[in-house]
């Protein structure tokens, strides 16, 4: 089955169980629209939901005790031996959808389904299937022209199109954003010209940040809990001089921007997400273990005490 | 489907998986009687499910490693997206079961079928159902009497009633006693009428405690499980200074009983119940993060060393 | 249903799913062979699925954050409701399969139909089932003449035959192996004389150790998981006495061997694994909870700086 259709019967899931899962579903231009936190509350299981549609089911999510003593609340495990297709070909939003005022990150298989986007030069992935199925990260509703935008992209009707969306404020939203540990340590490698092909499985676990109604703020925080509160664990078959070399500039810590919370990075480039050290976006720790050798190479590590001013619980 | 109809499917299961779960299942004047743990020895997974049927499905609970490095043994996580009904409409222990000398907390889904207790005009929950499902912790088992006197203030027959019954001493009682860590937080937070309709979800940890036959003791480990254990988090959509206000007075670290372990607290009120501070009965830590303004509150602390003694694993 | 029929049933499962598992299914004389780590690579799943297989689907298996926190990656958490059964009747390697230079350790469900070994004297669990499922330990494939010296101890043809294969040095023999922890605590209890049967539930927890082609490597880390990272809590209906006397001989310290990586122990012994001290292979830290008494004794402890060095993680 490909990674449209497994999240398909997902969205149909979360159809079925919606006023549990506290989403909406309606339909815009003909394509099936689940809202999992804008307009409505959203919950932690539609965040799990949207999680795994974002992996297109090639990966576990779960809560589980966050294991940085310091905070409270779960954190988000994610496990996958697809790491490619689940985290690059999907998860990673690599999709920005721009229409008049409209913004959002898109992500989840219908990206392996339009396959435009420069990376699917470099990773398998590409995929032909009867549904799409993406998440907006947003905090509008979209609107029909911003379904056609997408349709246009993708080789279906919009009746065969589903989206679920949230912002990054809601519950679900958070979520969503830090089950993205192991694909941010992919992508950081893909951005560093390591060859991700090399990556079998993936494992990784980031504290699930508090909620926030404020954009900057929660954008900080689910930031942060990635660059600052993600343990990722890769077993690759690669090379140890190029894991030696190319390792301490995976973690976040590698950045020139490292160090203070993300929201404070933001205010001091006035906004202007361009401007910060890409080399900023990825996990607090990574270890790579190669199965070709069978050593071990960790970098990085967690920062609680930033996590905690992040979270708003003090010193 | 109602809470009720949820449980009535796993106690099905439970009916179906007897000899693997050791749980026993009889015929009480014309109720589905499930004894998980006061003739039978029960087990880990009766407790689950037990703990399951009480939320009437609306949250998860699993055994995950203990958070606190100073205990052995698992820990029993809950996570819920409808606290008010899963949590104090069904799980909260508020039906006392008295029958001549057979004494019973009565919990579950059958509790918002009845509804008549004072607790029900303050949150929503009352539900009609085909089914009703209750869980009983006591170490009798329930008589023709007992049957009677519960389906008198249920709206069916006795036919259409499942009870699932084990003691404080057992091991499935065990767990479904510590899988109350959101509940306890919930119920002190009614107590202190804040209005819990504006909890949006929950999650909590407990510590599983050694399961031990003499009763004190049981009931001693189960609540120090909690009162010195628990870890819980709350989604709320409340005021900063309501909960800054009343945080303090949340964990059980507000009691003035509060510092020994539980069974010692008991004996030195000579074994009466309604001596013990109402106010003590609440999880260690409750972190409150406020959907309306982002803000985190946390209060309490576990007390690992208290465990350590009250669970009989020395300094 | 017997322990062989579910694991027929996991099996047909992996069957189904054999690329997402990345295992790959033959036939051999017969019998179904699943490779799910020698000419394949086979995944994270597939070790869940090959411990799962080995327990006879009598306890669950899961990925859990470490609780060692020097250490990255998950620990793999068992749960047994019927451990003398998934544990010893199933789970332990006791089963020597050498076929001239073919040589695996021959665990799963098949034992309890065989039944020969000399434990099945002292533990219930024989069993008669439709087919017989077995996991091998092994870096070579079956060929027809192991597969016929198997079923030759078996009451059925080959043709009701499956096994899961997968060498030590691969990602899902590593974990099925860390997935031992409460299955080498029943084993060293029972070398101990002790009454297994009073064993009523067992929970463990392991770290999972990095992958390595080396099999001397691979075989000292995934008992080093074990032997200086599991942590076990046995439910027993036993004396205090028996417990007191016979629990500091149980976790590893007890051994006079313990101390030193295992790989260093097999070196020192010269690979003779005979010689090494047979005490050795228990759990670093074991806690028994009395269901007769309510006591707790908990034995031994785990070794972070050792684990370090043995997964290549430095000091």
């Amino acid at each position: 089955m490909t990674l449209n259709e497994r999240a398909q019967l997902l969205a149909d899931e979360a159809e079925r169980n919606a006023a549990r899962l506290r989403v909406h579903v309606a339909k815009v231009a003909g394509a099936r629209v689940i809202d999992c936190g804008g307009a409505v509350t959203g919950s932690l299981a539609a965040g799990l939901l949207m999680a795994r549609v974002c992996l297109g089911e090639a990966g576990e999510v779960e809560y589980v005790p966050c294991p940085i003593p310091e905070l409270g609340g779960p954190a988000v495990q994610v496990t996958t031996d697809d790491p490619v297709r689940a985290c690059l070909a999907s998860q990673y939003a690599g999709w920005q959808v721009k229409v008049g005022k409209f913004y959002a990150n898109g992500s989840g298989p219908m990206r392996a389904l339009s396959a435009r986007e420069e990376i699917f030069q470099h990773i398998a992935g590409k995929e032909e299937a009867p549904f799409a199925v993406g998440v907006l990260e947003t905090d509008r509703h979209p609107t029909d022209e911003v379904v056609a935008s997408i349709v246009a992209k993708l080789p279906l009707v919009a009746e065969h199109l589903t989206l679920l969306v949230a912002p990054t404020q809601s519950l679900a939203g958070t979520t969503q954003i830090v089950a993205r540990s192991v694909e941010t340590a992919l992508h950081k490698l893909h951005e560093l010209q390591f060859d991700v092909n090399q990556i079998v499985s993936g494992y990784g676990v980031a504290p699930l940040p508090p909620t926030t109604p404020d954009f900057v703020q929660a954008m900080g925080r689910t930031n942060d809990a990635i660059l600052y509160g993600a343990k990722v664990t890769l077993w690759v078959r690669a090379d140890d001089e190029v894991l030696e070399r190319m390792g301490p500039k995976v973690p976040s810590s590698s950045s020139k921007d490292h160090g203070k919370p993300f929201a404070d990075v933001f205010t001091h480039y006035k906004g202007d997400f361009y401007q910060i050290d890409p080399l900023l976006f990825s996990p607090a720790e990574v270890e790579f273990r190669n199965l070709k050798t069978g050593r071990c190479h960790r970098f990085g590590g967690v920062e609680p005490g930033l996590l905690r001013r992040s979270f708003g619980l003090g010193e």
